[in-house]
């Protein structure tokens, strides 16, 4: 007999699986490694920057009372006592009317508080000596880079939960992190199940498909940031489903199963979340696609039911399973980040669930213009390889036209969202 | 003495380098490894998709011309003579008034050419045998995925030099690769140069900074596709310099320096440059930060010596190296997307040079609005590590102000541009 199921909201259904924590755990990777994790901890800056006083240029340090009398008339000659790579400290104290020849990045020598840039001296030789003129007045600070004037030492310059980026490997760097405390990535399992599918290296078979999914899922998980762990293709059997699943739970923080969702006579799911003890949160979403889908917690684990309709499962994916790997590293906005766009084509067909179609955005003239990378059926696959976003289509009975304004979610994007899913609307302005 | 050099504009900067070709190579991942690459063939589709006429929901199979007199008050009875899972197949023919059990992602069966959704019918048994009934009019491929509607074999799907998503992987598995050709990473080597710095493990001495270049370099490598390999960080010693630079040569495809190419007293790159005979493409680029980046050419090899700043550092990397890594994979918009946007804050400082700004893209109400992501300043790296962005700032005699639309080049999309450097303007509306 058929099951009838109660649709929960896109919004409810997202909160309901927030409400649940998986494992979080701390490893620490050399600094080599660490692009693309998560930091589980602030980074703070260990000392000011620059560290001391420090030139910008190639020229040479002087004493800035020394040039008050400069001028193209009457230029004041000073004595080069010294001079100073980057990296070497210049020991001695420079007296009026000496200058020493400094490199960029170098520290200025104690006496100092100006730097004349290489292009404005002329330099000679007077009486044997190295010697250089200045013809204008330098005012104390001028051309020094001061201590601290970046950063003070102890500022918090990246915070916990940031995924990092090489601007954050260079801060590591320069504060001295040869190793950095990460997130540890959560161990994401995948169970394709269907007896009408075949493995990728399978020839085609009548009525069959090629299992798609888990490697789809696969991708999914390292771009989100976590590592999958592939529990291979199950036939249609209860038994050997729930001997994968409870073997899979116990390596794994979240377990995905695709396919077994939908109300057939084959669908399995069901029965191995009541086998296991799992308190299922939802089991019908009202969205398209992907209104099938199961979420179940079992302790610090969750388990997910995914369609077996590929863009059902795409999406599935981004809404429930992505935000809890990456709160779990930490990060304070784990959802897809949220934008308005303009719809860039009509899109007439209404429907009374909320819409989530694969698509793509455009920047025409600085403003985001986003529209369906494909066809948007189910079951089909081919327009998913162009999407980079989610068009967010409020469910109703009217369907939306080019040009109007509406929200979409980025799918390629690491800055991310709290929570996208209040006032989804699309709307004429 | 001071060496006097000529910078040229930055698109005619970039041009010289795209001139120039680094080796390209293909190697064979399987699926799981996929994600991330950059494909060295077409993706073409190698059956129809649907492979078969199939079901997209679960239901019955029948003939549609039976339905014709079917009404609520006149409910047409069908005898259901079996059942059939996805992945099986009915061989029985179907014959008048007969329907078959069918799952969702079954093939339709012989002689039907409709389905009846599970919801729409009426199941009950008539004399022992399991009967359904039907209320309304079916069309001839009402509920029918037919076999080559969404793609038809032959196709091509994704072009070669595509960045593999995970919807690309799910093509991949669709159409049966359960290996990829992709295109092998480019060994871009790294060396850092300049007495005045740590490795990132040594404590703070006075004068000195810790070596965070090299470290931010090879997180950008990673970021463009590539793969790192860090020389280590020598002293302004010529020789040293020249021995590693060398070695380095024979094991990447291209070889970054840091540090050592202002006109300083220690700076060894041109005469390394020399020494080794490459073609030194141009020393100084009318841009800021990075004015003294040079470029240089030996054979399929390609040398960067890109300044010792951070900023500078960045930048040289986005705009000289990253293209050549890109195109080096098959990939045809090699450069970073460039986006208007508006201006969010005033940025008065005029200079006679394009300046490219580390910034943050903000979306607001749909349009891009980009902001710096900290103090503009030669040597800051603080500001690195917020940065999605570039602002393209052309150079000129006056500021740019807040509300402008400018150009922007997105740091973190793997989209790309063909050329991005063509009307480069800031300008109000």
């Amino acid at each position: 007999m058929v099951e009838r199921r109660k649709p929960i909201g896109v919004a409810e259904a997202v909160k309901k699986v927030m409400q649940y924590q998986i494992k979080t755990e701390i490893e620490t990777v050399a600094i080599e490694q660490s692009y693309g994790r998560f930091l589980a901890m602030d980074l703070v800056a260990s000392h000011d920057v620059p560290a001391f006083d420090r030139s910008p240029y190639d020229g040479f340090a002087i004493r800035a009372e020394d040039t008050e009398s400069a001028s193209s008339d009457n230029p004041v000659s000073f004595e080069v006592v010294g001079e100073i790579g980057a990296g070497y400290v210049f020991e001695d104290e420079v007296k009026p009317f000496q200058a020493v020849r400094i490199m960029t990045g170098a520290q200025v020598p104690a006496g100092c508080n100006a730097v004349v840039m290489l292009e404005l001296v002329k330099e000679l030789e007077v009486e044997g000596k190295p010697t250089i003129l200045i013809k204008r007045l330098f005012k104390k600070g001028d051309n020094i880079s001061f201590q601290g004037e970046d950063t003070q030492k102890g500022t918090i310059l990246v915070k916990k939960g940031t995924e990092i980026n090489p601007g954050i490997v260079a801060l590591l760097a320069t504060f001295g992190y040869p190793t950095v405390s990460v997130a540890k990535k959560p161990v994401i399992g995948v169970i394709a199940t269907g007896t009408e599918l075949l493995d990728v290296d399978q020839p085609l078979e009548p009525g069959k498909i090629r299992n798609s999914n888990a490697y789809m899922i696969m991708a999914q998980i390292e771009r989100a940031g976590g590592v999958a762990k592939y529990y291979g293709k199950l036939d249609d059997d209860l038994e050997a489903c729930l001997t994968a699943t409870k073997q899979a739970l116990e390596e794994v923080d979240m377990l995905i199963t695709t396919g077994g969702v939908s109300v057939g006579d084959y669908d399995y799911v069901p029965a191995i979340l009541k086998e296991l003890g799992a308190e299922v949160l939802f089991n019908k979403v009202a969205m398209r696609p992907g209104s099938v889908t199961t979420v179940a917690n079992l302790g610090v684990k969750m388990i997910y039911g995914l369609s077996g309709n590929p863009s059902a499962c795409y999406v599935g994916f981004e809404l429930f399973v992505r935000p809890m790997m990456r709160r779990a590293m930490f990060n304070n906005a784990p959802h897809l980040r949220k934008s308005k766009a303009v719809l860039g084509v009509d899109f007439p067909k209404a429907n009374p669930f909320m819409r989530l179609v694969r698509a793509r955005v455009d920047y025409q003239d600085g403003k985001l213009v986003a529209s369906p990378s494909g066809v948007d059926k189910s079951g089909i696959v081919s327009s998913l390889g162009g999407a980079d976003c989610l068009l967010l289509l409020p469910g109703g009975t009217r369907g939306y036209e080019k040009g109007m304004s509406i929200d979409i979610l980025l799918l390629e994007d690491s800055q991310g969202s709290e929570w996208p899913w209040d006032n989804i609307v699309a709307s004429y302005k």
